[in-house]
């Protein structure tokens, strides 16, 4: 039946890195390799409460089907909580998604044409160039340096390529690189989307966790034309388990997410919308997110501190001031694929890097994730990759 | 900003008579238009002890991220209960997902390119056209019966529609016919299938709500070479608020939908699939069902009742054997939309049938539900309905 496929699932290849990373699923491997928050720092029993209410006082409605966009005292509080980034917002302006991921996927379907060309940071998130690509569009990768996208390239960039439809950026603590944009290449993106008619789509799932140093106004809170597309999510600040996300756009733009949403699920889980929209009304969210970020810089502190004494010299990284990723950069002989296999069988994983340069041709990074691992873990399994490392080198 | 939009999303048009339907969640109105469970018989109590006992029994796990195929003992037990239906099944067959809508979405994706056809009942599910058109196909309906599609009809189209990638049936209590297939119209369906080397999806949401008569076993039970792809849901039977369905495949097959599900949310929702899972444990769900479906059979027993004493003569309908819907049909001269408007202003609702013919030009069906609306509800609106109707015959 292979030739019934369509052709943009006979492109999709299975992740050559999937077979090795399922081996990090065994209990005795200390795993960088996820982008799983800490299960400690689940409110387990603020959960326990907050079903109990919710079944208790609206239990048909919450087992029952209900709109697309969402619940609205949900929508109506994440609105007010955009703010903190600078964003003016109203429930209306928002629908709720399964996950930032179920976003990005819409955002494919909604803009992308076969041959369609993607610009995008180099590197960027895997996650995101496999929903992108699944509508067989191509990717240009611009080049970055510590305060976002070189905006020189990305406009000499647009100047070649006719078929660009959107710029997908993540400006926060970026998966994989760790890095943050500064406000000014933020405005000057959006200067440069209104000058060419383009869309951004700002992927924003780490931005709350900021270690250090002060907020910077989302892209979206610079946007004069309506041209920004925000994804949101509480994966990481409150459970990636009950799949709650969101999208934010201007309304022409956002009517196509919802009836892209009818079509692909009807609605996200009724009763988990209303469980979350207890929990932010019973307990003090920004006090969850402060404890999580105090935990995460400890873990990220310890890490970077143990790659300094034992990776060998040639690593090369930047600091993260927030988020869940380090990011090495290797001698460009190493191959980071190579390492996998050695760190696997010394029982410690990590994600290559090459799967987040779209077009390939870089094998000499890994993306360490510091969130899901405890302190002594954090040193043990360091420790270990160091000395592979140093082999190799 | 419209130029940038996908072909696809260009052609995808808001429904004609969403509006309308709007107005039909003012609570003092009769509807019988969606297609919802009784919200009373939601075991909401039940779902108090599975909530408590999930989060205390298995909380970090049911709050993190987890595999895009679904919870295993969820798969398994899904994979017995398919023995109800002749299928023999284990749960690597099976993949969850956002209800048995996620299915569509993904059968479109994997199967259509732009002017592929789709072969359906004539008529159809209209959200798997909806779902269907965003991948830009074509459809071909093919004649009914009481015994199911006319299979010498579908040959002919067959054999005039070379890019025909897949037939889209619902076998049992059909959406929004309420009519079920005989057994030799499945397995005439199977062995045509084969032939012509095409894939049958068979979307089987309301099978479990059988009111009489012997079950037939699921066309997937008659699949003799893989190629019968077969939707499920929990939406129908325990809550569609949890969005939980499957889809079970042949290898290949599912494996495409296990891409396609990674890339579009990375999983359905961790905490749910246990909660549901721990309900099939403690509770008896057959016993469950069985309540449903004694409630179902005396509303449609009383809603058929009614139509037969107040709608006018010209009324033609059958009597469904189980599932949600009744299906009117009226002189060729009625225009369901316009009764529609009317009935609006009576405070009662359904669906016109137009949109159920996903190549229009039958205006002249109505879907009525029978499944949500209590009893002196039932009667109340199927009479206000009837005298509409009368007027306007």
């Amino acid at each position: 039946m292979e030739h019934l496929y369509s052709d943009r699932v006979k492109q999709l290849k299975a992740s050559e890195i999937r077979e090795i990373l399922k081996l990090t699923q065994q209990p005795d491997i200390i795993s960088f390799a996820g982008g799983l928050p800490a299960p400690e720092l689940f409110p387990i029993e603020e959960m326990k409460v907050v079903t109990q209410k919710v079944l208790s006082e609206m239990g048909q409605e919450a087992l029952q089907y209900s709109t697309t966009e969402g619940y609205d005292p949900l929508r109506t509080k994440i609105a007010k909580r955009l703010l903190n980034v600078g964003i003016e917002a109203n429930k209306d302006d928002i629908l709720i998604t399964n996950g930032s991921q179920q976003g990005l996927d819409f955002t494919g379907k909604i803009f992308l044409n076969p041959n369609d060309v993607v610009l995008c940071e180099s590197p960027s998130y895997l996650g995101a160039i496999n929903a992108f690509k699944a509508y067989e569009c191509g990717f240009k990768e611009i080049q970055t340096d510590n305060e976002g996208m070189v905006l020189s390239h990305l406009e000499e960039v647009i100047n070649h390529t006719p078929n660009a439809k959107f710029i997908y950026v993540i400006p926060d603590f970026q998966n994989p690189s760790g890095r943050t944009w500064s406000e000014a290449r933020r405005k000057g993106l959006v200067a440069i989307a209104n000058k060419y008619n383009l869309v951004i789509i700002e992927d924003n799932p780490y931005g709350e966790l900021r270690f250090e140093g002060e907020m910077i106004g989302s892209i979206k809170s610079f946007d004069t034309e309506g041209r920004v597309v925000y994804l949101g999510t509480f994966s990481k600040t409150f459970s990636p388990g009950l799949r709650i996300g969101w999208v934010l756009a201007s309304p022409n733009v956002l009517n196509k997410y919802i009836v892209v949403k009818q079509g692909a699920d009807l609605q996200s889980s009724s009763i988990s919308q209303r469980e979350l929209n207890q929990f932010l009304e019973m307990y003090d969210f920004d006090a969850h997110i402060a404890n999580i970020k105090k935990v995460y810089k400890t873990r990220r502190d310890l890490m970077i501190e143990t790659i300094k004494s034992e990776f060998p010299k040639e690593a090369e990284f930047e600091i993260p001031s927030g988020g869940l990723f380090a990011w090495v950069k290797l001698p460009n002989h190493v191959n980071t694929k190579e390492v996998l296999v050695k760190a696997v069988e010394n029982k410690v994983a990590f994600v290559p890097g090459g799967s987040f340069f779209p077009n390939g041709g870089q094998e000499n990074f890994m993306r360490l994730n510091f969130s899901n691992m405890p302190e002594e873990k954090i040193v043990e399994g360091i420790t270990r990759l160091g000395k592979i490392l140093k082999d190799v080198i």
